[in-house]
């Protein structure tokens, strides 16, 4: 049953598709240290429930019939038919399948991926939201309040210029100004959310087949953007300091990256800042090899040790080399979806265009308030409240994950110096999706970690956020974790050992 | 003089570009009525400018030398460089250009086209933008006092989900509900204003070199959303009752398209609503030819004559054809970039992710207050409100273009039964920019209707917006045009026989 159930979920999450070659009998039974007549009857109910078909001298594929018929991503990609041919056609239905673009045929696959959660999974670790507590309710019913009653109250209803409105603009240049950032008018666009920025930049550069160098791990909504355009993604390993320049510099020498996009802080999964060394020798191979940076400082403002240390876009002031990017999501609120991206004023042009080609403007209402609270200096006070707060939510995390992980071995995490995320790495060979199931039972969840590898890579990490929730919880959720990891452990040595035991189903709870 | 100035702004504007022949000195003095000696000089005067480039026994060709240094869009595709080879390069400066996508390639030029609107020109009727006096000022702020009094005054602060507000998504199905149509849960997605959706479906629907369907004119930022990815658009022209579907079948028959974007009601630019019968006749063609149809009803909510007709999306129920999108820019206010987009749910979900990777989720403070707003009953109040005030202003333009255009034979316009649009067209052979620059002279500017056409033919047409001024305004606005306009025939009959006369120049205000 346990093969069974483990192929149906592979076939389930898209690890395995119609046509993937099964293991051998022999294979199987020899790596699972079963009977092969044990192998033999999971094929035979796999084969009954339509799932696998196997043939004889050629082997066991996962079969057509095994996925639902209503599976999302399920298409063929046969020629639309000509006019004249689909003119004598009268009454069949249209065949949307054939017609979706190779932007289709990247995201194919990915959705599958994303793991289902829902309003019974109790403490989530998952999803990267700031804390509800710190949304700043009081000061923006104020701020519009006193919009509203001023003479320019109406601004907020009309459209927007399209690289921004011009007091936001202003705004954030400042707000830049006092992290160190100079950064002209011209050099500066306003952006419905940073998501945005990721899909401009690919919009700009990317061709179907073109390279791009990333982290790996990395944000998952920059690999399904990239893979929409089909990007032959070029992962990069981390140490400590950061990407490891060996890597990069192969990949660019051999593939001609359009551009490479790295997150100097607080990387999103890993947690990790790059060193002032590591950036200055980026910028310095990326130079070299004349190869864009997009430095996305998603939560750069999200900073427990330490002074923030200079982004790429100041360390290499004058190269005409990086756009850089970030957001008030984070540390604010996701709610506004406000961002910025600020690049070279040749580039910033095309982006604009693309910009408006794609949403014609960005929401004025939040744009308005947004520039009176960083007017009132609301901002900073804000940060500094949260960045207290979060840095010991942090630290109620690395203590609880110390105490209640220290029986297991092979359970490592790095501490992060700032940010929302705590990479945890579980002994190579377990799975965190099976864990996650385990979790949800013990009313706990957190974020896979292969989805941040591009190929799904990496089923051995978890992803936890450490702002979302207050101390006590977090050491509630993280003593449920490890109560959920040594049930799967001993699942696993039951299971290693030939005893039955039951695997908790994947929940199908809506997607959020 | 006015060669010069004439050759200087079609480069200037893009519809001259490098290397593009010139006529030669005999056929241009022929063509002007002009001495070839005024020719010559006119020629020698751009060659001196660097603009043009005489060869002998060649021709004049528009010179490289020609473009401003930094003007936009001007690159080469050349090939990026291998890594090995940029590689040993150390000083260059980063090749931005060699780099960009075929996106770039397809947006280019169409920047150009755009006219410069300034705070100097005085009365518009340019743009699309309904009256700044209807925004619900007073009550949204009555509106954002009570949710952020209320429980759930956090909600707006936080993400939502990736296909909007449940609660504004049930609003919505409502106020389509009302106007007969039927719409399910999972056929709606929320947008980031009606652009998104345009955006969305050419990410879903189109290859480079893919032919796609469109109304001729139609609306300039489809056509450059639909341009940035290569597509062949195939213009369909209208006549009385709509789009001519013997110009479709043709398309449909020879270009298999991927799909057909049509705005029935109001349609941008040319005002024109199709018939009944035409959207009948519209749905069969497309069935026939299984090809799904994008229908945009930007504005089918201001309507002034009669009762609006059932949506291409209504009258296709359960033909899995028609994706149905519509926004609150027009009818409420842009500032809450707020639309939606309905289609078979199987596409809808490839939508949605489309949408994620593009932006994550929508404005959530919008969707939060512009909800309360249609719970209210305010929505319709508004619509009966703003109807009464814009047919008044449509009837007030109509009457002036009579009264003030009476006297000039030629210059013709429909009267449109609802929207914002008036499209008028002058005799052929006269350029809507050289009568704008005489308009810029008058303080009045219009929208040149040549950008609504997908290779920039239409030189003779405006569209002008009738909902954004008042009746008082719009006589004098229109009174002005007339003035500008019979300047602009003055100086053509002058030109014509020989006389020098000064032309305006090209404003280079900056763009809005």
């Amino acid at each position: 049953m346990r093969i069974v159930e483990s192929v149906r979920s592979a076939i389930d999450s898209g690890y395995l598709s119609i046509g993937d070659k099964l293991p051998t009998n022999r294979e199987l039974s020899s790596f699972l240290k079963v009977d092969r007549s044990t192998v033999a009857r999971a094929y035979l109910e796999l084969s009954r429930l339509g799932l696998i078909d196997s043939q004889v001298g050629r082997g066991t594929y996962v079969s057509a019939k095994g996925k639902p018929a209503d599976a999302p991503w399920q298409y063929s990609r046969t020629a639309v038919k000509t006019g004249a041919e689909a003119g004598s056609k009268v009454d069949s239905k249209l065949d949307w399948n054939g017609r979706y673009s190779r932007y289709v045929d990247g995201l194919s696959g990915l959705i599958n991926r994303l793991p289902h959660y829902g309003e019974g999974d109790g403490i989530s670790f998952a999803g990267g939201i700031p804390a509800q507590d710190f949304y700043p309710s009081a000061e923006f019913k104020k701020i519009v309040h006193s919009i509203l009653d001023s003479e320019s109250g109406d601004r907020m209803f009309d459209y927007s210029p399209f690289n921004g409105e011009p007091a936001l603009r202003q705004s954030v240049i400042n707000h830049l100004g006092a992290k160190g950032m100079t950064v002209k008018a011209d050099e500066l666009l306003i952006l419905s959310g940073s998501q945005q920025g990721i899909d401009l930049v690919a919009n700009l550069l990317i061709d179907p087949g073109d390279a791009v160098i990333v982290e790996e791990p990395t944000y998952f909504w920059a690999i399904s953007n990239f893979k929409a355009r089909q990007a032959r993604l070029m992962g990069c390993s981390h140490d400590e300091e950061g990407i490891n320049l060996s890597e990069v510099e192969n990949a660019l020498r051999r593939h001609a990256p359009k551009f490479i996009y790295v997150m100097p802080n607080n990387q999103n999964p890993t947690g990790l800042t790059m060193s002032l060394n590591r950036r200055r020798a980026l910028i310095d191979l990326c130079e070299r090899f004349n190869t864009p940076i997009l430095e996305d400082d998603y939560s750069g403002d999200l900073c427990y040790e330490g002074e923030p240390l200079p982004s790429l876009y100041s360390l290499s002031q004058g190269k005409d080399l990086v756009m850089y990017q970030g957001t008030f999501s984070k540390a604010l609120c996701p709610g506004v979806r406000l961002g910025w991206l600020a690049g070279p004023p040749h580039v910033l042009e095309k982006l604009s265009f693309a910009k408006r080609t794609s949403d014609l403007a960005t929401n004025t209402m939040a744009q308005v308030i947004l520039n009176e609270f960083l007017l009132r200096g609301l901002y900073q006070e804000h940060l500094a409240r949260v960045n207290s707060v979060y840095k010991r939510r942090r630290d109620a995390m690395v203590a609880s994950l110390e105490k209640e992980f220290k029986s297991f071995p092979g359970v490592e995490f790095l501490v992060p110096t700032g940010g929302l995320f705590l990479w945890v790495s579980l002994p190579s060979g377990l799975s965190n999706r099976e864990l996650l199931n385990f979790a949800r039972n013990e009313k706990v969840v957190f974020s896979p970690g292969d989805l941040c590898f591009c190929e799904g890579d990496g089923l051995n990490y978890l992803r936890l956020c450490f702002i979302q929730n207050d101390e006590a919880t977090t050491r509630s959720g993280i003593a449920r974790l490890a109560g959920a990891y040594k049930k799967y452990l001993d699942y696993v040595n039951a299971t290693a050992s030939g005893l039955a035991s039951e695997s908790p189903r994947a929940s199908n709870h809506v997607l959020i």
